[in-house]
Protein backbone atom coordinates (compact mmCIF):
# COMPACT_ATOMS: atom_id res chain seq x y z
CA UNK A 1 0.00 0.00 0.00
CA UNK A 2 2.85 2.29 1.05
CA UNK A 3 4.78 1.39 -2.00
CA UNK A 4 1.30 2.08 -4.21
CA UNK A 5 1.22 5.58 -2.52
CA UNK A 6 4.90 6.89 -3.01
CA UNK A 7 4.70 5.11 -6.90
CA UNK A 8 1.16 7.47 -7.27
CA UNK A 9 2.89 10.82 -5.81
CA UNK A 10 6.21 9.89 -8.06
CA UNK A 11 3.71 9.64 -10.82
CA UNK A 12 1.85 13.06 -10.05
CA UNK A 13 5.05 15.14 -9.75
CA UNK A 14 6.14 13.77 -13.15
CA UNK A 15 2.74 15.32 -14.51
CA UNK A 16 3.10 18.50 -12.74
CA UNK A 17 6.53 18.55 -13.93
CA UNK A 18 5.49 17.85 -17.96
CA UNK A 19 2.64 20.76 -17.56
CA UNK A 20 4.82 23.10 -15.63
CA UNK A 21 8.45 22.36 -17.73
CA UNK A 22 7.53 20.66 -20.70
CA UNK A 23 9.27 17.74 -20.74
CA UNK A 24 8.60 13.82 -19.65
CA UNK A 25 11.76 12.98 -17.68
CA UNK A 26 12.57 9.21 -17.24
CA UNK A 27 14.81 7.47 -15.22
CA UNK A 28 15.78 4.41 -17.21
CA UNK A 29 19.06 3.12 -15.42
CA UNK A 30 20.70 4.16 -12.73
CA UNK A 31 22.10 8.06 -13.18
CA UNK A 32 20.33 8.40 -16.54
CA UNK A 33 18.13 10.30 -17.41
CA UNK A 34 15.45 10.70 -21.01
CA UNK A 35 14.28 13.86 -21.91
CA UNK A 36 11.35 14.03 -24.30
CA UNK A 37 9.82 17.76 -25.05
CA UNK A 38 5.94 18.17 -25.12
CA UNK A 39 6.71 20.30 -28.04
CA UNK A 40 9.15 18.06 -30.35
CA UNK A 41 8.68 17.04 -33.61
CA UNK A 42 9.21 13.22 -33.65
CA UNK A 43 7.92 10.88 -30.65
CA UNK A 44 11.82 9.44 -30.48
CA UNK A 45 13.41 13.21 -30.06
CA UNK A 46 14.51 12.44 -26.75
CA UNK A 47 17.70 13.75 -24.87
CA UNK A 48 19.82 11.63 -22.44
CA UNK A 49 21.76 13.25 -19.74
CA UNK A 50 23.80 11.05 -17.61
CA UNK A 51 24.88 11.83 -13.87
CA UNK A 52 28.83 11.32 -14.10
CA UNK A 53 31.30 10.30 -10.97
CA UNK A 54 31.44 14.16 -9.81
CA UNK A 55 27.59 14.45 -9.75
CA UNK A 56 27.42 16.78 -12.92
CA UNK A 57 25.12 15.82 -16.01
CA UNK A 58 26.35 14.97 -18.62
CA UNK A 59 24.51 15.13 -22.49
CA UNK A 60 24.72 12.35 -23.86
CA UNK A 61 25.25 12.06 -28.08
CA UNK A 62 22.75 10.51 -30.54
CA UNK A 63 20.69 11.18 -33.54
CA UNK A 64 18.69 14.35 -32.13
CA UNK A 65 21.42 15.95 -30.21
CA UNK A 66 23.65 15.84 -33.28
CA UNK A 67 20.78 18.46 -34.94
CA UNK A 68 21.22 21.06 -31.66
CA UNK A 69 24.99 21.50 -32.40
CA UNK A 70 24.50 25.34 -32.57
CA UNK A 71 22.63 25.25 -29.25
CA UNK A 72 25.27 23.08 -27.59
CA UNK A 73 27.89 24.89 -28.66
CA UNK A 74 26.53 28.64 -27.26
CA UNK A 75 24.51 26.86 -24.27
CA UNK A 76 26.25 23.76 -23.04
CA UNK A 77 30.22 25.18 -23.84
CA UNK A 78 29.57 28.63 -24.06
CA UNK A 79 27.02 29.71 -21.18
CA UNK A 80 27.39 26.23 -19.10
CA UNK A 81 23.66 26.47 -18.48
CA UNK A 82 21.59 23.04 -18.94
CA UNK A 83 18.45 25.12 -17.99
CA UNK A 84 19.03 28.33 -20.53
CA UNK A 85 19.98 25.01 -23.20
CA UNK A 86 17.08 22.76 -22.43
CA UNK A 87 14.85 26.07 -22.23
CA UNK A 88 16.41 27.08 -25.73
CA UNK A 89 14.83 23.77 -27.12
CA UNK A 90 11.21 24.82 -25.81
CA UNK A 91 11.02 27.99 -27.33
CA UNK A 92 12.28 26.85 -30.64
CA UNK A 93 10.25 23.84 -30.75
CA UNK A 94 7.30 25.67 -29.50
CA UNK A 95 8.15 28.91 -32.14
CA UNK A 96 8.48 26.05 -34.73
CA UNK A 97 5.33 24.46 -34.28
CA UNK A 98 3.38 27.83 -33.74
CA UNK A 99 5.11 29.06 -37.41
CA UNK A 100 4.54 25.47 -39.42
CA UNK A 101 0.33 26.24 -38.01
CA UNK A 102 0.32 29.16 -39.56
CA UNK A 103 1.53 28.51 -42.95
CA UNK A 104 -0.79 25.80 -42.89
CA UNK A 105 -3.63 28.34 -42.41
CA UNK A 106 -2.65 31.36 -44.30
CA UNK B 1 12.77 1.62 5.63
CA UNK B 2 10.80 1.75 1.93
CA UNK B 3 9.29 5.28 3.61
CA UNK B 4 12.74 6.48 3.72
CA UNK B 5 14.08 4.81 0.42
CA UNK B 6 11.17 6.80 -1.50
CA UNK B 7 11.92 9.59 -0.14
CA UNK B 8 15.55 10.02 -0.71
CA UNK B 9 13.86 8.95 -4.29
CA UNK B 10 11.74 11.83 -4.96
CA UNK B 11 14.67 14.00 -3.31
CA UNK B 12 16.88 12.73 -5.83
CA UNK B 13 14.89 13.45 -8.62
CA UNK B 14 14.19 17.03 -7.12
CA UNK B 15 17.12 17.70 -7.36
CA UNK B 16 18.16 16.61 -11.39
CA UNK B 17 14.70 18.87 -11.54
CA UNK B 18 17.07 21.76 -10.57
CA UNK B 19 20.40 21.05 -12.06
CA UNK B 20 18.16 20.06 -15.74
CA UNK B 21 15.81 22.83 -15.57
CA UNK B 22 16.46 25.13 -13.32
CA UNK B 23 13.71 25.25 -10.85
CA UNK B 24 13.55 24.02 -7.60
CA UNK B 25 9.93 22.59 -7.14
CA UNK B 26 7.79 22.09 -4.17
CA UNK B 27 4.67 21.32 -3.46
CA UNK B 28 3.76 22.72 -0.11
CA UNK B 29 -0.15 22.31 0.06
CA UNK B 30 -2.43 19.61 -1.91
CA UNK B 31 -2.11 20.74 -5.21
CA UNK B 32 0.09 24.13 -4.60
CA UNK B 33 3.31 23.90 -6.70
CA UNK B 34 6.20 26.69 -5.64
CA UNK B 35 9.05 27.45 -7.95
CA UNK B 36 12.22 28.82 -7.31
CA UNK B 37 14.44 29.63 -10.65
CA UNK B 38 18.30 29.31 -10.04
CA UNK B 39 18.99 32.36 -11.55
CA UNK B 40 16.64 34.10 -9.47
CA UNK B 41 17.57 37.92 -8.56
CA UNK B 42 15.95 37.52 -5.02
CA UNK B 43 15.99 34.59 -2.42
CA UNK B 44 11.77 35.41 -2.42
CA UNK B 45 10.96 35.37 -6.07
CA UNK B 46 8.70 32.31 -6.20
CA UNK B 47 6.01 31.62 -8.86
CA UNK B 48 3.05 29.31 -7.59
CA UNK B 49 1.22 27.52 -9.21
CA UNK B 50 -2.33 25.79 -8.02
CA UNK B 51 -3.92 22.81 -10.12
CA UNK B 52 -7.84 23.12 -10.08
CA UNK B 53 -10.68 21.55 -10.54
CA UNK B 54 -10.17 20.47 -14.56
CA UNK B 55 -6.93 19.54 -13.73
CA UNK B 56 -5.03 22.60 -14.97
CA UNK B 57 -2.25 25.14 -13.52
CA UNK B 58 -2.86 28.31 -12.74
CA UNK B 59 -0.36 30.74 -11.87
CA UNK B 60 -1.02 32.90 -8.83
CA UNK B 61 -1.04 36.64 -8.49
CA UNK B 62 2.55 37.48 -6.00
CA UNK B 63 4.47 39.99 -5.65
CA UNK B 64 7.28 38.82 -8.07
CA UNK B 65 4.63 38.09 -10.58
CA UNK B 66 3.53 41.34 -10.96
CA UNK B 67 7.06 42.07 -12.11
CA UNK B 68 6.43 39.46 -14.99
CA UNK B 69 3.26 41.52 -16.71
CA UNK B 70 4.47 41.15 -20.07
CA UNK B 71 5.69 38.02 -20.05
CA UNK B 72 2.34 36.61 -18.30
CA UNK B 73 0.26 38.18 -21.74
CA UNK B 74 2.56 36.91 -24.29
CA UNK B 75 3.28 33.54 -23.18
CA UNK B 76 0.91 32.60 -20.61
CA UNK B 77 -2.79 34.57 -22.12
CA UNK B 78 -1.49 34.80 -25.83
CA UNK B 79 0.65 31.61 -26.56
CA UNK B 80 -0.97 29.38 -23.93
CA UNK B 81 2.47 27.76 -22.74
CA UNK B 82 3.60 27.37 -19.21
CA UNK B 83 6.70 25.49 -20.33
CA UNK B 84 7.35 28.81 -22.91
CA UNK B 85 6.85 31.17 -19.69
CA UNK B 86 8.67 29.52 -17.45
CA UNK B 87 11.49 28.92 -20.35
CA UNK B 88 11.54 32.47 -21.14
CA UNK B 89 11.78 33.30 -17.53
CA UNK B 90 14.98 31.44 -17.05
CA UNK B 91 16.71 32.59 -20.38
CA UNK B 92 15.83 36.24 -19.20
CA UNK B 93 17.40 35.96 -15.26
CA UNK B 94 20.19 34.07 -16.67
CA UNK B 95 20.97 36.77 -19.58
CA UNK B 96 20.55 39.56 -16.35
CA UNK B 97 23.20 37.77 -14.46
CA UNK B 98 25.32 37.52 -17.03
CA UNK B 99 25.05 41.01 -17.89
CA UNK B 100 25.26 41.88 -14.65
CA UNK B 101 28.30 40.36 -14.60
CA UNK B 102 30.15 41.93 -17.39
CA UNK B 103 29.24 45.42 -16.34
CA UNK B 104 31.21 44.47 -13.30
CA UNK B 105 34.09 43.20 -14.28
CA UNK B 106 34.45 46.09 -17.37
Amino acid sequence: MLKEYFKSQMQEFRNVIYMLLGYKIDRTQNSLYKLRSMYAEQPDDQLCFQVNKEGDLNLLENEFSATLEDMINLHLRHQKSIPVFLSAITMDLFNNKTMTKTFQIE
